[in-house]
């Protein structure tokens, strides 16, 4: 398998630690999202993923987009360890904290929208980072309500989508200095997932292209 | 089962044709969205849905949230007919479309983005609309790529969950006078769902609180 991935993208990293905690081999595939204009908006990659976003999953000559539909790839044709719980109300609880990430904090504050808050919108420096701050904030806030009572992951005794979602973006919050202390239980279970080498290894830092 | 829905949600929009399309009985209760600050925000229902968000599925006194969440449960919990298709390379494709519109258009369109865009950001209308077209455009385009070479439906041919997201997404399109032209896939696509029952009966303007 090839991951089409750029170091800090937070939905490459949901991709990477996917991979590694179904302990399968794939190849790095660095798409630069700065260089040149970015090399993700280029003909060759766009062929690919028409979105012209990141990541891009090649299994057996396709081509699988959007992260959260790669882990439910994996997880079906590499059932272990399992990503979702048993029980359909567990999984249902896991996918709802995957989306309360992947459709309420990121599309607001990733790249491609912070550039257009400068470029387009008039935005100065600090202007968008409360941008960032605000929408960082609310869905975390949301997020420690759903994790009430959870244990040493999201939920259960082993790491689900619902971990694999939380780490990048916990990531992305400490890289902007968000204030984490309204959020204990998050920050504990961030601590404990990254403490494992699945996730250690899916870090921004620990890419082949880390620092470009 | 009740659904938390107010008519011009397009995530509870989502939720009620995937529950047509099962045949359940389900009763709506209305959460108005603009009434006295959004009764979304208030105590009672941010108790159910800690986001504060819509759509809710209460089954057998569990809360569910996260409208793609609540598709993916309903469809395991009533597998027929279908919502995915029988292959995981089809499911992925399905879900990746899915989350094109959920976690790429809708975030960045919906009515607490477009409120803050003019209360804190201080947009007038037409820079409103200019974002909510930019941001409209560059998902429909990428979605008209992903559906070229789709039937009846954007897989196969039945409706998946990637029409049932199709659908509202279209509609808000068509609300905020989004040339469509463009992509002309997606409005056949859009046309043919929205001629049957189960699309029909979940529309905006035949629901209990239409027009409040």
């Amino acid at each position: 398998m090839k991951l089409y991935s750029y170091w800090r993208s937070s939905t490459a990293y949901r991709a990477r630690i996917a991979l590694n905690l179904k302990g399968l081999e794939y190849e790095i595939v660095p798409v630069h999202l700065l260089r040149d204009g970015g090399e993700h908006r280029k003909a060759d990659y766009m062929a690919l993923n028409p979105q012209g976003i990141l990541p891009t999953l090649e299994d057996g000559g396709v081509a699988l987009t959007q992260s959260l539909a790669i882990m439910e790839y994996l997880d079906e044709t590499h059932p272990t360890p399992p990503l979702l719980p048993a029980d359909a109300v567990g999984r249902a609880r896991v996918r709802a904290f995957c989306q309360a990430i992947a459709c309420e904090i990121h599309p607001l504050t990733n790249l491609r929208v912070l550039k257009h808050l400068v470029s387009v919108v008039g935005q100065g420096e600090e202007e968008k980072l409360a941008w960032y701050r605000h929408w960082t904030g609310e869905g975390l806030k949301g997020l420690e309500a759903m994790a009430a009572g959870s244990g040493a992951f999201v939920h259960g005794d082993s790491p689900t989508m619902a971990d694999i979602c939380l780490v990048p973006q916990m990531y992305n919050a400490r890289r902007f200095n968000i204030d984490l202390t309204p959020y204990p239980t998050l920050v504990r279970i961030d601590e404990t997932c990254r403490a494992l080498d699945a996730f250690a290894a899916a870090a921004p830092e620990a890419q082949p292209d880390a620092g470009t």
